[in-house]
């Protein structure tokens, strides 16, 4: 019942912000990095109430470090703020405008999506990034924070909301399903009536669930098997570079390199090298032939049933040789190549072939699977990155948060 | 299990037909339309079947004629066929190229979507429709008509395979789901490994079903209730053209108009001309003050609840007199505004205000409701006509049977 009131009033909140200027919209945006500095004490009183439990219940160092907001992190999520405030407002632009031949004037205008409902980890900066690109762009927002980030959020979003009222736009426009029970991220997700777009980030499983529980459309993404193929006619000595770059740079991301894919012709001199530069930094997972070439590595061992599956998030790397372009393609059609995935090679046509055969939301030549990012792609922020197929795909900035309306305007016209 | 063998099989048709030239697809589809008319015979004795089953199962004289081909209807859906080989492929295109500062060389890259699955009505014809527009932008197609279409989909799908032999391309590339079973449909839903999307065609029963079990994305439309607003400024004589078009010139239609609401100071004269042009024609249903303007018409009832959330796709008009247009936006957002809606106005500041409030696929200022629609746009061809807000809004072409890849090239760059 609560739900259902939290979305009517995101619908109608939406109706308003669809009409709020870009100027009005900024002004908001403004308030809420001021007062986000403002009341920095109680913020920061709130999240250390969240670091208290954390440790209490044994939360991991890592998480913890995701969790904590100290007055340098808050001023850089004010200052993140601030920076929405200068991107474009991509609603209310027109495109594919034309007369048609009855004299209909007829264009599509960028609107925005309605009621965004997102689903995040632990991580107060997510509440703030999320809230103040959907306003941005027009739309209500429903967040639902990791529980860990419980009190940092609540006050977060109060500030918000006190923000958005001095701004003369309603506080419904960003809020905060509060109560823990996993039944209401449920519920959420059959909340089609008012919530026009689900986004989850977070795990394979979070999606998953969206997925096959949610009857409002799901942003499915962040999640693949990056792979880096190794052609015949690459230049090795720079390919290495790349490879180390895509691995190592940032293991964590899911851009970063899972599975390395060499042909057989420059398998012994390339995987030489990768022995050489890479071991001891890098535990290699390797199939057969490739361990062959590999033997002596210090961190080696034979790949097993699901490793050429795996997301390594690690500074864990497979490594098959393959006999061709095809087996490589074959083999990344099986193993889940869906997010970032780049060729090695001097060959136009398998460059083209590459790209054309490979399923993926960004595919590189000659590039670090690295550069699939909002920022890198200059899109100014990124909301998520998506693997899907419908509405967006990779990296989505302000625009994907946004649907389109035809707009037909005529004398008095009807149709024959 | 079979259903996986399908959906397997149409996946890797889709890797195959990614790779296939506009020219090949083009070959096919001209194949395709040369063996329906010289299979015509085979093909209208299966459709015989399906008639005398129809007609023995006491299908109405409408479902009938939908159902019904003879050699005429084969011809002109032949001609349908090759008048998709005239349209553009959008597949290959690139849009949003840059040269980002590190040097990379980025664009989207225009991609099938990759395996589309379509549950539709008892129209043959919409088989082969479907399968050519998929076919053209490259997608696999996994169809499932209603089973009283049964014997003639066999036969026309038949006939698509050994075309698609004939052109080199996969025969998997179109398929047919053959058993009854409703099951089936349900297990397709979920064949979210395998189907990128998809499409239902027919009423809000299966969209609903689709959406609510569906783990795939599903393009919702095709229902809504249309409304015109005649405002004060409105040349009343126009408008009145304007909505006798919107209402009579195709009353089946889903973008035929549902509910006029007129502006209280203009209800006088402009339900009185209403009444003088379609009364006879046109069932009234009218709340009481607009019930009192329309006195003495032939067919003329009193609104009850629900009425203004019905989609007539009849000759009964649902009529309202309002205050102003505040409350016809007001009006319009509590009852399912959703496809196409109109405003008479001659004040810029009314039809701007109405266009950014009214929260529809396509919005009119003083046209007919019943322009939505992909010829009517331009789009050369119309899959659907999306209400939703994800991915395409309003009639679609073939454009939005596609998604796009990044596509970065660069000069073994890495990324700092």
């Amino acid at each position: 019942m609560e739900l259902i009131s939290i979305g009517k009033a995101a619908k109608q909140a939406a109706f308003q912000l669809a009409n709020a200027s870009t100027a009005q919209k900024n002004r908001a945006l403004a308030i809420i990095a001021n007062e986000l500095e403002a009341n920095c004490e109680t913020i920061l009183t709130a999240n250390a109430k969240d670091i208290q439990l954390g440790r209490e219940t044994g939360m991991s160092d890592t998480l913890l470090d995701r969790l904590l907001l100290d007055k340098d992190r808050l001023t850089a999520i004010a200052n993140d703020v601030r920076n929405v405030i200068k991107l474009a407002d991509p609603v209310g632009s027109e495109f594919d405008s034309k007369i048609l031949e009855n004299g209909m004037s007829l264009a599509r205008r960028r609107v925005p999506l309605g009621v965004v409902g997102v689903i995040y980890e632990a991580r107060p900066n997510v509440t703030i990034d999320i809230a103040s690109l959907c306003l941005k762009t027009g739309n209500a927002s429903i967040l639902r924070g990791g529980k860990e980030t419980f009190f940092s959020n609540m006050e977060l979003v109060k500030v918000i909301q006190s923000a958005l009222e001095q701004a003369q736009l309603p506080a419904a426009s960003v809020q905060y399903i509060e109560k823990p029970d996993r039944e209401l991220v449920s519920a959420l997700l059959k909340l089609d009536q008012y919530v026009d777009m689900i986004i989850p980030r977070g795990g394979a499983g979070l999606h998953k669930m969206c997925k096959e529980n949610s009857s409002i459309p799901v942003i499915i993404g962040g999640f693949g098997i990056s792979h880096i193929f190794v052609d015949e006619s690459a230049d090795l000595e720079k390919s290495l570079n790349v490879v180390e770059n895509a691995k190592i740079q940032r293991p964590s991301a899911c851009n970063a390199l899972d599975t390395l894919l060499v042909h057989q012709n420059v398998a012994s001199e390339f995987l030489a090298n990768l022995k050489a530069r890479m071991q001891g930094k890098v535990t290699f997972v390797a199939e057969p032939k490739a361990k062959a070439w590999l033997d002596g590595a210090e961190k080696l061992r034979a790949s097993l049933e699901g490793d050429f599956d795996t997301e390594w998030l690690s500074y864990t790397l497979g490594v098959k040789v393959v006999a061709d372009i095809t087996e490589a393609i074959e083999h990344m059609r099986v193993h889940n190549a869906s997010h970032s995935d780049a060729i090695m090679t001097n060959s136009l046509d398998h460059a083209e072939r590459f790209i054309n055969s490979v399923d993926s939301a960004a595919v590189y030549v000659n590039a670090s699977t690295r550069f699939t990012d909002g920022a890198q792609f200059g899109l100014g922020a990124e909301v998520a990155v998506s693997t899907q197929k419908l509405h967006a795909r990779g990296p989505m900035g302000l625009e994907e948060l946004t649907s389109y309306k035809w707009v037909g305007k005529a004398n008095y016209l009807v149709r024959d």
